[in-house]
């Protein structure tokens, strides 16, 4: 994976929707949904089928580029929202990770499941 | 907002799951699931909340910080997905863009309501 | 609304699957998977709707038709889950009220925003 | 499973809004997000499990008494919506499941994965 260069992405989100005058849409709330509607849909893409079949690499072309489209439609509202809320990403991620850490110590967790998400 | 050094984050999560040996359970179908998982908790800290309530700047400091902290964990997933399916988040993003770009031209949309997500 | 009937409708949809051998791809957790994709489609419906768009009665017969099919796949799974789980659906919500009362006694919560779903 | 006697649950639940004056916050809209969030807490419950684990019968009792939670919390909402607009559930499944049959033929589709949800 490549993240570099992603900041240089925010331009061009920002003007699509002022292009098309969409920020009156963009509440925070909406934006939340929106997020939640897409991740349905990378979701849906997994739907029914098996581990092997759902493992990484892919081999299905076809499935490969909608899972890649669902995830820039995903990582496009986040970045409306955080713009919005003027969210450091970086930092929220910093700042989440050493919860997480303090939460899961190493230790207790080495090779075992934890109940539900982050 | 700033996603400014958010590509040295990866190094960071990567090594959290190292550590705890939780790659094993990372396979594509279940990061979307948590992706999935995340984004409705999010949803759920705007649930009830009128559109004045729910508008950017959010006052109310407790709700940013649980913003932050979701969005972070949604960002989280998305990046071990992009990862391990070794998708380039930029040029993703490019490419969604350019196709939204087609699908709902600026005249056709111009400070009009649209059907659902991206 | 009328849910009379509705026990009716089992043996209809559990023929649907056994006619397109389908039970083994019904493992309750994809069941549930299935369940918040369908919730996620009725979500989208309502995506950048106003209060006033999105209140009831909704006059737009095609978005009530949408609606209307969406809430039957969620309850289709729901029931599918249910039947394999051996879930009393009755008992299940009778014992749920029950918690919600003690969780949310009226005297606190008369006319009042409670944070997150029940 | 039994959805005998289903329909008495309506009086109870919609006592239960009327006691605390919720109707106000329950437009369809957010009865729609609520859904989904109750959906991803029943989605939480099977997040990283395996198959073997996630498969009909339950042996665990407190995953299977949050898993009743989760269904009933989803019913209940589900429930408030549809007796909101006017849904007549049982008609609603029937209509639906009319479509899926032509969608599904059993020719086509014996013992085969289809792409998402119905």
């Amino acid at each position: 994976m490549s993240v570099r260069g992603i900041e240089k992405i925010l331009p061009l989100i920002l003007n699509f929707r002022r292009e098309r005058d969409w920020v009156k849409f963009h509440i925070p709330k909406e934006l939340a949904a929106a997020i939640s509607v897409e991740s349905s849909e990378l979701v849906e893409l997994f739907l029914w089928r098996d581990k092997e079949d759902a493992g990484a690499p892919i081999d299905d072309d076809e499935l490969m580029l909608a899972i890649q489209e669902e995830v820039a439609d995903i990582l496009i509202y986040l970045l409306y929202l955080s713009h919005d809320l003027k969210i450091d990403l970086k930092e929220a991620i910093i700042n989440k990770m050493v919860k997480n850490a303090e939460k899961y110590p190493v230790k207790e967790y080495f090779g075992k499941f934890h109940d539900g998400a982050l």
